[in-house]
C-alpha cells in the first residue's frame, strides 16, 4: 500500500506517486490529517478550489483483519470550518488496500458544471463524466453503478445533498450488500466531493489479493487471540445481537440519550425501539444483522425490513434512533427508519438533521412528536423545497435562520446522541475534539456524572480513537480496555510492516494525527477559547438525574498540553 | 448627560444611575465598547439574554453643535460574532442629550414572548406592553407612535426583520420629518434589539433645553469657524446639491463603485443614477434635499418623490444605489428607490441584503439586472417567504444556502460599495476594522490603487472615525483634512466639559475606542488570522484598471500595534 492517486478535477487529470518514506504509517485520519495540513491552505473556503478530499484506508486495510476496513475522508469541513474526518465501514477500505492504494487525494473543480465518476482498478483511475447519473439518490445512483461494472465494486458516493452542497450532507459508501449504507456522515464533507463535482468513486478491484502480513504467523496468532476475547465478551455478544440500538434501555434511563430537543425526560413508548424491541420485530419481517464489511464477526448492522416485509434500511443505528426519534419525541420505529433511509438515500446525516429538526420543533414549525411532517421536511429535501435545503445545512444554519440562541453544537457542528451532562468526558470531547461535537471523537461513560477526571478520560479517549482511526478498525470490534486495543494494533502492524514499534510508538500515532489537526485548526483561526458547550448545556438541568455539566472551562482548555 | 437607563427586560424594571466619573469622555461608540467589554461575556450567543444593546448619543449631543447628532447603538453582532457599533443620523440623540441621557442599556429578555417600546420623556422611563403594535412595518409604527405621543418625539426603532431576528436587520432612527429613515444598518443590531422584545424607543424631549457648554464664546466661535470652512468647501457644496450620489460619476469610472456582484465592468444606463441626474429628476417631482438631524447645514439627504410626485422614499444613498443598483447591473432609478423604501420599511440593511440579491444572480436564481425580481424578493421577505428570509439573514448565509464560495465578506459582513481593489486603504479597513467589512469605519482614497502606505492610511482612517463616532459627529459635516477635524473636535469638547484636552487626548479617544473593540473580539475567539479579504480580491482582476488586492497579510496584520 504505496500509492497515492491525484485526482485533478480542474484539468481532468490523474496521477499516480509513490508515497513518501515518511508517510509508511500514516493511515486513514492520520494520513488525511497530515495530507491536508500540508496542503491545504487553512483559510480557505471549504468549498474552493484549494480545499481537497483526502480519502485514506486505514494502515492495515486490504489485510486479512477482520473489521479493520474503516476508510477515512479528509478535507476542511464546511460545517465546521476546521479540519474534518469522518469515517465508514463498508467495503471500500479492503479494496483501495488490495489495490496498494495509500490514498486518493481529489482537488480542483471543473471548470465547467459538470458531473464525473473516478473509476479506479487494478490498470489506474479514469475521470468519467456521468451527465446522465446528475441528481440521483444515493441507492438508485449505485444500482446504475453497479449494472455498468458489476456486482463486486465497492462505491463511495454523494446523494442530491452532495451536489448541492449542503453542509449536512454525507459521503456514502456501500457496505457488503452492495447499498450505500455506511456514511462518514459528519462535518458536511458530501459538499466538498460535490464543489468537486465528483458523485461517485467505484473501486474495482478484481484480480487482486489480500496484503500479505510480513510476519504471517504473528499476524494470524494477534487475530486469533482478538476473536478469542470478542467471543467472550457480554457486550460483544449483546451488539452481534441487536446492533448499537442495544444501549437505549440503559441509556434512556441514565438520560443521556436526548430527548426533547435536549430538554430531556421520559419519552412515551420508548421501549419500541429497544435493541430487544427492534430485533424482534426485524426478525420476524425477515430482516437480519449482517456486517458492514468483509470478514467482520461482530454483524452489529441492522438489515431492517418494513411492514410488507422488503428490505427498509440498512445500518439502523442507536445516534439515529435518538436523534431523528427520542430528540424530536418519536418512537415509533418505521416511521424512523424510513427517516434513516430518505436521509441515506439524500445523502445527509441523521444526527445533523435530527438536530436540526429539533430546532424546527423548539420554534413551533413541526410539533414535537409529529413523524409525518418531519417525513414530509424530508420529502422537501428531497425535492429541493426551501425547508428542506435549510434543514440540510444543518443544526446551526437552522437555528440562526429561525432566530434560536439554544444553540446545541460545538464548532458548528450538532451535538450527537450522547447528552454531555450525563456522560461528562464526552462532553469534554464534544469541545475540544479538533472536529467539533463528535462522539467517535472519544467516548468515555465510566462514572459518567462525576466531575473529576473527566478531561483526563477525553483525552485518553480521543488519542485512543485519532489512533483506531487511522489504523481503520472499528471501534466496536476491539476490546473494551485500552491497553488491550493497543497491543492488539501493535501486533498487527508491526506483523504487516515488519517494524518494531513499541507501545509508544502506537500512542503517537494517535498524539500526532491530534497534533496535526490542531495545527490545521490554529492556522484556520480557532483557538482554546472556541472550546466550549453551549450555555444551555451548563445552565439547564437533565433529567432524570438533575445533572448540569460542570467541568471548569479553564481545566477544559488544559486537554491538550503538548 | 451623565444618565445611565438600564432596561432590564427580564424583569421588565428600569433604572437610572449616575454614570461613573471615569466614563465621562466616552461617548456613542467608544462608551458602548467599553460597557460591552466591561459587561457582556465576549462568548456569549449574540441573541442571548446575556448580550446586551447600548444605546449612545455622542459626546456632543443635546448642545448646539450641528450635525453633532448621531448616536450609536452597540452590541455583540449575530451577523459578524464580533463587538459592533452602528449609528445613525435622526434626532434621537439630540433628544436623549438634552434630557441628560448618556446611554441606555437593554439588557435581559422577556419571559413572555411580548412585544414593548420603551417611553422616555423628562420622568424618566416607561416600559410598556404594546402587543398592537407587533409585527409594523417602520413607517406605519412611527405613524402610530406619533399619533399616540405627538410628533415632536424621536423613535428609535425595528421592523419586522428585527422581531424576527434576522442578521441583515436596522435599528432605524426617525429623522427631521419624522419618518424612520436613517438607520444604524450594519451588523445585524435589530435582531438584538428584536430578541429583548423592543419594537421601539421613543424620546419626548418636551420641555428641555440645549446643553450649554462651560466655556460658551469658545463653543460659538469654534462652531463659526466650522461652519465658514464648510461654507467653502467644494465637496460640501456639491454634496449639499446631490447628496452621496454625487460621487457616482467619479467612482463608477475609478471602478470602485461594485457593478455585477463585484466581477466589474461598466453597467448601461448608469447615468441615470448620477448624483446630478437624481438631483434634476427628484426637483421636477417636487422632491428636496434636507438635513437629518436638527440644525444640520449641509442638507445632503435626499428625500425622494415617485413618478407620482409622491413621497417615496427618504435618504437615498450612494450605498444604495450600488449594492441595490450597479452591483445587480441595475440602474432604474425609481426601482432602486423603492427597494430602499421597502428596506426602510422592513428594517433591512441595503448594503448586507443588495449583496445578498448578488450571490442569488451569482447563482442563476435572479438574473442580473432584473428589478422586477429583486422587489419580488423584498416582497416575499415582507411577506415570510422563504427566500425572503433566507436574504434577511445577509450575504454569508444566502452564500451558505447556494453552496457558493466566492463569499464577499469580512468577519461574516458584506462588503459595501466601495470594491478593495480600487481603494485598497478601504480595503485594509474591511478586514482590520473589529466590525467587519465597514466603510464608514475608514475610509480614504487618496492614491488609492497604489501599493504603498495604505495600511498607514487606514489605520489613521480608522482611528479618526472611531473618534468621530465617539463623539457624534456627521463624518460628511466636517472639514475633509484630518488635524482640523481634531482641532474642531478638541475646542469644541473643551468648551463644552471645561476640560484641557490635548490633541493627543483626542486621538486617543479614537485609540482607546478600538483597544477596547479588540480585546472584545479577542475574548471572542478573534485573531489576526481572521482579518483578511476574500481570496477572489486578490485574484480576479478589477476594470478598468486591471488591478487585485496586492497589501501583503503580514502588513495588514500589522496594523494594529498596541
Amino acid at each position: 500500500m504505496n500509492k497515492i492517486i491525484r485526482i485533478d478535477m480542474t484539468g481532468l487529470k490523474r496521477t499516480t506517486e509513490k508515497s513518501p518514506q515518511d508517510y509508511q504509517l500514516l493511515g486513514g485520519r492520520g494520513l488525511s490529517a497530515r495530507i491536508l495540513n500540508t496542503e491545504v491552505p487553512a483559510m480557505t473556503h471549504p468549498l474552493s478550489n484549494e480545499n481537497k478530499v483526502v480519502v485514506a484506508p486505514g494502515l492495515l486495510a486490504g489485510t486479512m483483519a477482520p473489521s479493520f476496513g474503516r476508510i477515512s475522508f479528509g478535507s476542511k469541513s464546511p460545517l465546521t470550518k476546521t479540519i474534518k474526518e469522518a469515517n465508514a465501514g463498508g467495503t471500500a477500505a479492503q479494496k483501495l488496500g488490495r489495490l496498494g492504494i495509500k490514498a486518493i487525494v481529489v482537488q480542483g473543480k471543473p471548470k465547467e458544471n459538470q458531473i464525473y465518476i473516478i473509476y479506479i482498478d487494478s490498470k489506474g483511475a479514469q475521470i468519467l463524466p456521468v451527465p446522465d447519473l446528475a441528481g440521483k439518490m444515493n441507492y438508485d445512483l449505485v444500482d446504475s453503478l453497479r449494472d455498468r461494472y458489476g456486482k463486486d465494486i465497492g462505491v463511495i458516493s454523494i446523494g442530491p445533498a452532495g451536489e448541492a452542497k449542503m453542509t449536512a450532507s454525507t459521503i456514502a459508501v456501500t457496505d457488503q450488500d452492495g447499498r450505500p449504507s455506511r456514511h462518514a456522515a459528519r462535518g458536511g464533507l458530501g459538499a466538498v466531493m460535490g464543489s468537486k463535482g465528483v458523485k461517485a468513486i467505484v473501486i474495482n478491484a478484481k484480480g487482486t489479493r489480500a496484503i500479505e502480513p510480513l510476519d504471517k504467523e504473528g499476524f494470524k496468532e494477534t487475530i486469533r487471540d482478538l476473536l478469542e476475547i470478542l467471543k467472550r465478551d457480554k457486550g460483544t455478544q449483546s451488539l452481534s445481537k441487536f446492533g448499537t440500538p442495544r444501549v437505549i434501555s440503559f441509556l434512556s434511563q441514565l438520560g443521556s440519550m436526548p430527548s426533547w430537543n435536549y430538554h430531556g425526560g421520559p419519552v412515551k413508548d420508548i421501549e419500541n425501539i429497544f435493541g430487544e424491541t427492534i430485533s424482534e420485530v426485524n426478525q420476524g419481517r425477515g430482516g437480519r444483522m449482517h456486517g458492514c464489511m468483509p470478514g467482520c464477526v461482530i454483524q452489529c448492522s441492522i438489515v431492517f425490513h418494513g411492514e410488507d416485509g422488503k428490505h427498509l434500511t440498512s445500518a439502523l443505528e442507536y445516534e439515529t434512533l435518538a436523534m431523528l426519534g427520542t430528540n424530536l419525541g418519536i418512537t415509533n420505529l418505521d416511521a424512523i427508519a424510513r427517516m434513516d433511509s430518505m436521509c441515506d438515500n439524500l445523502g445527509v446525516d441523521t444526527i445533523e438533521v435530527g438536530s436540526a429538526m429539533a430546532q424546527l420543533m423548539e420554534a413551533g414549525i413541526i410539533r414535537f412528536g409529529d413523524e409525518q411532517k418531519v417525513l414530509e421536511t424530508l420529502k422537501e429535501l428531497e425535492e429541493g423545497g426551501p425547508m428542506g435545503k435549510i434543514i440540510g445545512q444543518g443544526t446551526a444554519f437552522t437555528s440562526q435562520f429561525l432566530g434560536l440562541d439554544r444553540v446545541p453544537v460545538c464548532k458548528g457542528q450538532a451535538i450527537p446522541a450522547h447528552d454531555p451532562r450525563a456522560c461528562k468526558a464526552v462532553g469534554v470531547t464534544y469541545c475540544t475534539s479538533p472536529m467539533g461535537a463528535d462522539h467517535t471523537a472519544g467516548l468515555d461513560y465510566r462514572d459518567s456524572m462525576s466531575k473529576e477526571g473527566q478531561v483526563k478520560k477525553s483525552y485518553d479517549a480521543q488519542i485512543l480513537n485519532a489512533t483506531i482511526d487511522s489504523v481503520g478498525s472499528c471501534f466496536l470490534a476491539m476490546p473494551t480496555k485500552a491497553p488491550l486495543i493497543y497491543d492488539v494494533i501493535e501486533k498487527l502492524i508491526n506483523a504487516t510492516y515488519g517494524t518494531d514499534l513499541s507501545k509508544e510508538d502506537i500512542l503517537n500515532i494517535g498524539i500526532n494525527t491530534i497534533k496535526e489537526e490542531l495545527a490545521f485548526n490554529h492556522s484556520a483561526g480557532w483557538t482554546d477559547i472556541h472550546n466550549r458547550l453551549p450555555e444551555f448545556i451548563k445552565k439547564e438541568k437533565l433529567q432524570p438525574h438533575n445533572v448540569v455539566f460542570d467541568i471548569p472551562q479553564d481545566e477544559i482548555e488544559s486537554i491538550f498540553n503538548f
